[in-house]
């Protein structure tokens, strides 16, 4: 039996599901046989794009509503087998700029989520996406999940505390909580208006309009990156294995750490134009910056049986063939 | 030359001072030599107590505001040497039934204080009150400043979160920010009127009330406490040892773990009245405790020189004594 067919007439609700996980979790699980919901804000920085979601057109139910809606959260969850958790505040600089913005958003927004379903409706498997940003400052390279986790940006540092108040929860009120601490992600359906966050979909577009690409210092900072299509199975995969997943947090990797010079190469190299050059770190970055990084996710490989399958070249080379095909949606 | 001589002229802002910790600090502070400033909420469940500053009284200036009041907080940071940051939500139990309020007090609030630092007196240095609470699920005592920090309560988890925006804060604004994270504290002027926070403050109440105490299950968990005039010194000294203190957090600890039980025992014998009995673990209560704590808190130690000196049939003895006196400024 194939783990997805779990899904099959079941409920799902996804939140920020026009972004670009959310929308690939969303056409996945329609594919699957899931009745989904969307929850998205269509806030104009985030990366709410309806055109995600044409391969599923009249097959989805769509709420725009701010997860910081009480009430509309309370409604939304009624009922709902499985909550894919995607939709916060993602910009690692917006957070230093406006701290209390994203405090708003990422600790009390989370917590009308997670209030909402302990109160209306308890038996929800609830799958936070978490990030690699967690951590921070780092001790050791390859990352598993008990390295401490000391944060750079403010946005980090919620994103700590949203996963650990659904621990919290799971602990005090049997909330079914799990956590995937995603890593880069790149592909096709990511917000392509903006450098603010998903920096690797960001140089895609610049390499595809021909442009001379930045890379701070000597470029030599070293990634971990998953393409879009991993990090959705991964999502599939813990909803579809609650007995191994509910109360616990997990990393995705690539299982190949790249520098992101090396990656830029790629990037150039399959766009078929632009280049790169490399310029000092500006303050604003340098100091939120955390070093190499690189996961070990062998914990949720134990799990699930995950294993990231598609290599970068394959990856990038889908990427761009989708936004050339695409690309007056997302430009 | 004394290390407390640094404050000597010097201009102090204690939020939360006229609690507890805080009024303590006030009265040290004053006797030491410095011009301080209290703000305090005046909330009617946190300690706040004009009669815990009667040693002090007109040699201090007060200012009631809440540290969520953006335009007050501007002000009072202005030309301020140190900030004690004492003045926050303590209540476990209150975070677990309102956790919007602590995230709007413990998340919001603290970064209206650092914002306000940030913009208004980068010179500024903040000790911050940190807790115990923060390492929540315990994988070995003693527990040093490395353990990871899995918070079993909403209160537990802001706190971290409060604690990273100020390490946030250092790293990216040069923030001048140090936390100490205390322990149980015990002693003179702690709010006796609930059983929300301070639980062994509560204990010597019912003692010498007559009263029986109810200790959950065999009373054999295992805490560190700390007599607030080791807790007062230990704030005074990483004030005084910016060089050892800034960017870092640090233990306070008794060196000696006792369990409930036995404290109790201790507090019925200096009380001369009262007892206690075993009765089983309500749900709420089992669902956020956290098992036998015991700090490390050597790494403050070498810093700072500081070490905990009040036994605790001491430090019990000098509290019965204080609330026998002023009984009806406590009840």
């Amino acid at each position: 039996m194939d783990y997805r067919d779990c899904y099959r007439d079941k409920r799902v609700l996804i939140t920020g599901g026009l972004g670009c996980l959310g929308s690939h979790l969303a056409i996945a699980l329609v594919e699957l046989g899931a009745k989904i919901t969307i929850v998205d804000s269509h806030h104009p920085m985030f990366g709410a794009n309806r055109f995600n979601l044409k391969p599923i057109e009249g097959r989805y139910d769509l709420n725009i509503c701010d997860i910081r809606d009480v009430d509309a959260m309370n409604q939304l969850v009624k009922g709902q087998d499985y909550l894919f958790h995607i939709g916060m505040q993602t910009s690692h600089v917006d957070s230093m700029t406006d701290p209390f913005w994203d405090i708003d958003i990422n600790c009390r927004g989370n917590m009308v989520v997670y209030e909402a379903v302990r109160h209306h409706n308890p038996e929800c498997f609830v799958i936070y996406a978490g990030t690699r940003g967690q951590y921070g400052v780092l001790d050791r390279i390859p990352v598993d999940e008990t390295h401490p986790m000391r944060p750079t940006d403010i946005y980090g540092v919620n994103k700590v505390a949203a996963e650990s108040y659904g621990f919290v929860y799971h602990r005090a009120h049997a909330m079914r909580f799990s956590s995937l601490r995603v890593n880069n992600c790149y592909g096709p359906r990511h917000q392509m208006r903006h450098a603010k966050y998903g920096i690797l979909n960001w140089f895609i577009r610049m390499a595809m309009d021909g442009e001379t690409i930045s890379l701070y210092g000597d470029g030599g900072q070293k990634r971990d990156y998953n393409y879009v299509d991993d990090a959705t199975d991964a999502f599939l995969r813990a909803g579809a294995h609650p007995d191994e997943c509910v109360g616990e947090a997990f990393n995705l990797g690539s299982g190949k750490a790249r520098t992101l010079r090396d990656a830029t190469e790629l990037v150039v190299k399959y766009a078929g134009s632009g280049g790169y050059e490399l310029v000092p770190w500006p303050d604003d970055r340098k100091a939120i910056e955390t070093g190499d990084y690189f996961a070990d996710y062998s914990k949720f490989a134990a799990a699930t049986g995950w294993e990231p399958r598609v290599e970068m070249e394959v990856g990038l080379e889908r990427t761009v063939s989708y936004y050339k095909k695409h690309r007056a949606e997302y430009w």
